[in-house]
This record gives structure tokens, C-alpha cells and sequence, in this order.
């Protein structure tokens, strides 16, 4: 085995750039290769069926760069097609659905969990079948918040119109008083001052991306994966189409420029 | 010649259905058949490379069902790819940039527009291109609107959020004094009150949708094409994906159910 191979990510468009993100803090040393299947975005709203056959095709693209563990840095894709993803591949697939609800399970101590997400992902019900699974006490209350991605991909970070719509959204969760919020989706940790601030003091948020990063780290140990290399580790971000405004709002997800982005083709074929 | 056969209709999903319901009011004896690819849908934020190639599949894809005139219910198609669905289709195609276009040329008085639309509409110039060739004397002032498109979709016509986001997008153009403005895109109409409501009482708003119906007529007219039959014409809606509340939303689009729609394969492989 040779670990030095990369790690592959893969998302729906530019939202896994927050899980890379939170990825490079915590393994700075891996190599890691991203794609992300813009000429389809979004997969929030469509069907679960469409969701799993892009899923498998984003999947084939990362497998053809011989990558020893795939992260699915996608909500909506974690929530419906994991399965399919795993039997595809032949290499360790994690998504971010079971460790955000591993993280708020930890959190919450009134065992009252909110989990807000892409029409998609709540319609699942992925997350609250999960945190059922861990602690059948916990009361989860969902909701799906439809126009927090094209915020987010706006830049409306702090806009009135943004606090507006996230109090809308959120008015229902606060009156369950939940203590705990799963961002399950991952664009939202770009709205997370705008969240925070219409919800109560006490409610910690949790992101999914961040609490996926952490069991990367923990998954390679355990099998043995890690890269041993303390050089600068490659990275390479691969998408199927590069749509207008790309490097902008890119550099806001990643948090950096992205460097050389390479299109793809066959995927709108 | 049969002029039984049906007009086809195409946009990126559900948007163009406001473009049908005028069809619908004007040219109540025609077939129809309506194709939205929702499994890729939006097309107004996707390269034009990639909006030029879906465009042909779509094309192909009411060429299948032998029809008489093809009409691009879409803006951003009709912007960056009229050119290669006229040549792909055997038979005359419309788009909706033209129309709407000349329409607003015909309404304004102080000659001063302003267009608005997603990004991809925006970039390519297609509208101001399209007036400065009318009249080189008409100021135009374009103006990309993301939200309205995910707002329209979520149903919040006339929410205080679609306001605010309508009054940051819309102020450039009050400054700019037009008298006239495009609604250039298939979802805004959905938006008209909102619109309205932040814009001077003097300022006509011009639906492209609708300028696109009164042109098919007569472009239907002048080759002979109408339908003679008086009998209840026969609507076909084709999808490539079934997404999340579809009835629902397109239902808000067409001002009507939209009855049996077909799934059709191919467009995720």
C-alpha cells in the first residue's frame, strides 16, 4: 500500500470546499484531489434517484486517480447514496452525515437536536435515523433551508436580507428550544454568525465538515493510511464545468485561492 | 405539412412553464410539449460551453417527438445558444431574448432600460447586444439578479427578505432613471409585485415570456403553421428528473396542474 496516494473528495459543486478546508487543518500533510460536479449543481433539490446515479459517476471520477480513501463532502449525497458509494468503491468512503451526528450527540445535553439541510437531505431523514441509532432519547427536529446555498454562494454572508431569511427558517427550531444545531450542509458554516445570531446564546453549532475532518484523521490511523511524508502535500481540484464567478466564490469556501482548477469532461454529455 | 404537430417547448427546468401559460392565452388550439431538464438545472450561473452542449441534448430531445417549431423558454439558452439550436433543428426556433427585446424598445419612452437576469444572461450581453442593433440611441443597464431565481422557486413572492434582496439588486437601476424594464428571466414574473413595489410607478415592466407568445403567433401566421383544429389541444410535459416538490412549484409556474409528467432517461448518464 502506498499511502502516499491522495485522499479524494468529492461534492456536488463548491460547498466540499469547506470540508477541504477543515481537511487541510487537520492532516496537512495528505495529498488530496477534489471533485466537484458543477455543470450538475445543485443536488439539494433533486430526486434521490438522480442524486445516486451523479453520485456513482462522481465517484468513478475519483477513482481514476487511484485514491486510497474517499470523503463524500456533500450532504445531500452522504444522506442518500452513501451505499452505493461503498459498494462502488474499493477504498475506505466516509461521509458527513454520521460524524456531525456523532459530534451533536456528544453536544447536547436537553437531548434536543436541530438539524437544518437541503430539501434532500431532511427529506431523508438520514440524520435524525442516525442520531436515533446512537441515542433513542434524543428529540431531533429538522428543517430545510432551500435559499441559504444560493446565499451563501451570493457572499450575502451579513446581509439584512440573510438574517431575515434565517430567522424565517430557524423561528420553528427555536420554539422546540433545541441546545444543539447540525449545519448539514456544506455551504452553511459560510452563514454561521448570521445562524448564531437568530438562535439563542446557548445553542452550539455543529459542523459537519469539521467533525468529518476529525474521523478522516481517526479512519487513516486506524487502518494504517496516513501519509508519512512531511512535504508539501499535492493538491488538485478537478470540476466538470467552470461556471461564472468560479475563483471568487471558490476562494470563499476554501478560505485561499484555489490554484489551477481543471474542467472535466463528460459529464454534460 | 401536418400543423397538428406540436409546438416544442424547452428551458433548464421549470421556468419556462410561465412562458407556456402565455402560450397557453394566445395559441389555445396548439399542441404542446414541454421539456424542463431538472436534473441539471440551473443553467443561469454554467458556462456557456456547457449551456451550448445541454442545449443540444435538449433540442434532440423534442426533436424525438416530431415537432413543428421549437421555442427556447429560457433565457440564458436563448443568450448564449440560439444560434447552435437553430442549426441543429430542421424547423424554425424562437428564443426569448428578441421578443422581449423588441418589446422593450417598443415601450420605452426616455430611452433608458434596464434588463435583469441570472449571470449567464448578464455576461453574454445578448439583450443590450439585441437593443443597441434596434435602436444605438437606447442606454441599457443589465443587472444580475441570483436570488430571484431560488426566492421564485421557494415560493416567497412576497416576503420582506425577496424585497430587501430586490431593493440591493434594483437600486443601480433607479439610479440609472429607466423607464423601461426586462424581466429576463423565466422566473420573475413570479416576482412582478415585489419588483414593482421598489421600483418608480413609471417604470414598465416588460415580460419576455410574454413578448415571446405574441411573436410565435405570428411567426405561425406568416409560415402557415397554426393548427386548424378547434379541439383541446394535447399538453406533454417531459422532465429529465422528478425533483423535490415539482408538482408543487411548477403548479405556482403554469397558474394550473400540470397533470401526467414523464420522466425521461439519460440526461444524469
Amino acid at each position: 500500500m502506498n499511502n502516499s496516494r491522495p485522499i479524494g473528495v468529492f461534492d456536488s459543486g463548491i460547498g466540499g470546499l469547506t470540508v477541504v478546508r477543515a481537511l487541510m487543518r487537520h492532516l496537512p500533510h495528505e495529498n488530496l484531489i477534489y471533485f466537484g460536479d458543477t455543470a450538475r449543481v445543485p443536488y439539494g433539490p433533486k430526486s434521490a434517484q438522480v442524486v445516486r446515479e451523479y453520485a456513482l459517476q462522481d465517484t468513478d471520477e475519483l477513482l481514476k486517480h487511484d485514491v486510497k480513501f474517499i470523503i463524500i463532502a456533500c450532504n445531500t449525497v452522504s444522506a442518500v447514496a452513501l451505499d452505493v458509494v461503498q459498494k462502488r468503491a474499493k477504498v475506505p468512503v466516509l461521509g458527513v452525515i454520521l460524524p456531525g451526528a456523532e459530534a451533536a450527540v456528544r453536544a447536547t445535553k436537553k437531548n434536543r437536536l436541530g438539524v437544518i439541510g437541503t430539501v434532500g437531505t431532511v427529506l431523508s431523514n438520514a440524520y435524525t435515523n442516525a442520531i436515533r441509532q446512537m441515542n433513542p432519547d434524543i428529540h431531533v427536529f429538522s428543517q430545510a433551508c432551500p435559499l441559504f446555498v444560493p446565499l451563501a454562494e451570493e457572499g450575502w454572508t451579513s446581509h439584512p436580507a440573510t438574517e431575515l431569511v434565517a430567522k424565517e427558517y430557524l423561528f420553528p427550531l427555536t420554539l422546540e428550544k433545541i441546545d444543539t444545531l447540525i449545519l448539514g450542509c456544506t455551504h452553511y458554516p459560510l452563514l454561521k454568525d448570521v445562524i448564531d445570531s437568530v438562535l439563542h446564546k446557548s445553542v452550539t453549532l455543529i459542523d459537519s465538515g469539521e467533525a468529518t475532518a476529525l474521523s478522516a484523521v481517526q479512519l487513516l490511523e486506524e487502518r494504517g493510511l496516513r501519509n508519512q511524508s512531511v512535504l508539501k502535500p499535492n493538491m488538485q481540484f478537478f470540476v466538470s464545468d467552470i461556471p461564472h464567478k468560479f475563483a471568487e466564490v471558490g476562494e470563499r469556501f476554501l478560505g485561499q485561492k484555489l490554484g489551477k482548477i481543471q474542467r472535466v469532461s463528460g459529464f454534460s454529455a
